[in-house]
């Protein structure tokens, strides 16, 4: 898989509110990949951060992505469970959204995540997720 | 509070993103809110179901809500921490988000969430969230 | 399965270190169960409180006893995920642990724990656990 | 801070049962801790396998160490929040318990852990945690 066949995977199956964010697929590779989430009013809540929510949802389709890659291209697939902690306030900086698949069963994935602002060193966020792999 | 002031709570205060959304406050509470989101092609991805980021999406800022309502009015605050099962599937239904603050500390939040298809009884989705109070 | 089905479990299928917990089944039925954790010295850390992690484990153990109810029967189950938050101390009183499956798949099972000292009525932690099932 | 100062922490402040874990402090830094838990067949349940209770009970107490060790030294704190994912079964070996601290708050620490069987590399299980930091 080339990252522009990540993009593909996030026109395609994605629902357009998540089309919204404007994700681009940077990395893609046997094990992880890496997403843009560029920076954006309509993403920015009363305060002028980068809202939370977002940051999950990045997470999360980022995830489809690299276990697509780890699969060798698409594959249905359905969250399970996400976990998200939120450490630092985003303002004005695109996110890079850093998937690393842990284990690849044949029914079960699951992956870390790391959500950094472009040019920094350290986290906004961090998720796990949980993923049931349907074929 | 009463469910016009929570869904101001919603137009002030989230991003254009989540404005998006649709959602309305149903029900306020000394410890709990109910939030609808309405059903719509906008959030569904391929295969016709209601995308997992929209449900994630909605208890964060269903919490924020039910918070705010416990508090007397809104005050600052900002997710910790959010950890969400995805259950069952959802196809044209609203969704329901019922939010049960369990603790209400000075500087921390603790709630539990429930997300239900209009009508049903089992859950598409439950998750917790843990927020820091800041004012 | 009665209750006492529900102890021959925790008897058969549990490491020593669990067993040292003392825990009791309290109740099972078609979609949960209720299982005391007694409080003791061994299990409290410095400051006096019952240790979070014995709240974790027995929440943990919990599910495997209600996943067990709900199948008429033990079957061999695995943990996928576990999410707890942690609210309020617990000094000198029992825990019950209320187990309620929300989701009972063919593969996965959906449970939510909420942990409460014996003759109190707010949490002292809530827990959220997936199990994949085996059998 | 020694890794002895680690294994006075782990004596001193921690319950019981949980010294009943064995664990040690091999490392120390500054943002992060390594702790081994030693392979028992009192932590072994049915079928041979560590149990996970010992897994979450090992990261919760890891991240403790790491903490005092980002802060030069214990200082009181409590566990706010706990995700942990179980992807591989440990079978014969000790499990070396990674402890990566992300954001060192004044009052909130963020973790992240990797449990791992000594001489692996694939991970047995991993977890984040949230703790507020009372001191």
């Amino acid at each position: 898989m080339t990252p522009e066949d990540g993009d593909a995977i996030l026109r395609d199956y994605f629902a357009p509110w998540i089309q919204d964010l404007g994700l681009r697929v940077e990395e893609v590779g046997e094990r992880h990949a890496v997403v843009r989430l560029p920076w954006s009013e309509a993403l920015t809540r009363a305060g002028g951060g980068l809202c939370g929510q977002a940051m999950m949802a990045a997470a999360d389709t980022a995830t489809v992505v690299a276990v697509s890659s780890a699969r060798g291209g698409f594959v249905p697939m359905t969250t399970v469970q996400q976990s998200t902690t939120f450490q630092r306030p985003v303002t004005g900086k695109d996110l890079l959204v850093h998937v690393r698949i842990t284990k690849l069963g044949k029914t079960l994935a699951f992956s870390e995540i790391t959500l950094t602002p472009d040019g920094a060193t350290d986290p906004a966020a961090q998720a796990s997720t949980v993923y049931a792999i349907l074929g």
